[in-house]
């Protein structure tokens, strides 16, 4: 179907987001070149980051979506955009932990990389102005983020699940999945969609063999050669995976 | 029975631990004068301060016992000093809250004094090196601060079971009790006890009619007559218990 894009509605850090026309119930997303780190203080930016990124989300949804994962995903009408189910987002940050990295492993004072008996799901709490808090349940259901603690549980266990299936589909490609970041949304009937993007921004990816960071620690911790990296955890996914979805 | 102090054992920020001669499975707590804030930074005292909260605890630790809390106190062989079953402290701390305030209702962007649908129990990681970190059910299982979910959920019970005892007592006594902190321990055979202290350094209290803050932020906050405040709990809460318990 041929999709025509409509007025701009939102602006977000690595998104801009627009009607479509004639499709009250689709957006335009379209993916820019920023790169943002600690909640936006930190900024940078690549040519074609938007296209390769795009590119990612869009072969991530599909593979996910095979797999019986309800995405927001729908269509890809042009290489750095995507059109996608229009959802109410839940203000929570669902991130899985198969390692410890980052802010959790600094905070329970756990060296970064520690494997963990069982994936660590986490929720913190979407508000750039409060700096995205980490989040108990009770505090979620508190702030009513969700109506009630079994909603909770329906994230918790999809994560749990897209974990699974992201763990299997990177590895294939060479690749380690230490952790990443989901945000869900919700249709006017209540249903749970995957929504947001998974890319090298929300994921930590490391090489499988020699450790080496593929992701947005590459720009966090000015590693370098970030374009390099991004590109090609998408060309090792591309050929492993653009055949088979 | 008469105790005898044995050896020092450990000093806290409020207590000073010693063994007991003859006893092992008991330990002497000896409270200290001294005030400190934000983990230890700001230091304080004033002279009885130690006499005055091994008093308020005691009289809570014995009203508690009365309505079937397992806690560590054993007698009070002096005032400031209290003989205790010795326990093995599980890390953790465990707040109850029934007003949003502090650190809490900063973090969630919400106003102090907010009054909550139900209580919230909240566990924070007791590692002074990592400032007490805030924790998931999921992150203190990963620390291993118990073995089990189930442990977390009998003391998340049991803190509200206090919690609802520790309102009616302070009520009593003109006083509204927003939130406090509790130490539990576990004895050779695994049986947990409330241990630590309840006293005005480790709860929020506010006077029923007023709102006038009659507890450690007083010294937190800078707002003066630290002494008369905590002097003026105990006086009250004695007038209205100790012939009752």
């Amino acid at each position: 179907m041929n999709y025509e894009k409509g007025e701009f509605l939102y602006e977000g850090k690595a998104k801009k987001i627009f009607s479509i026309k004639n499709h009250e119930d689709l957006v335009w997303l379209s993916f820019k070149d920023s790169l943002t780190a600690f909640n936006g203080v930190k900024k940078g930016s690549f040519e074609g980051k938007g296209h390769l990124n795009h590119q990612v989300a869009s072969l991530i949804f599909r593979y996910l979506s095979k797999n019986g994962v309800e995405t927001h995903w729908e269509s890809d009408p042009e290489v750095g955009s995507m059109v996608c189910k229009k959802v109410t987002i839940i203000p929570l940050e669902v991130v899985v932990r198969n390692r410890l990295a980052g802010s959790t492993a600094k905070k329970l004072g756990i060296e970064e990389g520690r494997s963990l008996k069982k994936p660590l799901v986490e929720f913190y709490y979407k508000d750039d102005d409060l700096q995205d808090p980490f989040l108990s349940d009770d505090q979620a259901l508190l702030l009513e983020v969700v109506p009630d603690q079994k909603d909770l549980e329906i994230l918790k266990k999809e994560a749990l699940r897209i974990d699974a299936l992201l763990q299997e589909f990177f590895k294939a490609a060479g690749i380690e999945l230490i952790d990443f970041k989901l945000e869900f949304g919700r249709d006017p009937q209540g249903k749970f969609y995957l929504a947001d993007e998974i890319t090298p921004d929300s994921c930590r990816l490391w090489d499988y063999e020699t450790g080496e960071r593929l992701d947005k620690d590459r720009f966090r911790r000015d590693l370098g050669q970030v374009e390099e990296n991004y590109q090609m955890v998408w060309e090792r996914i591309k050929k492993e995976w653009e055949s088979k979805i």
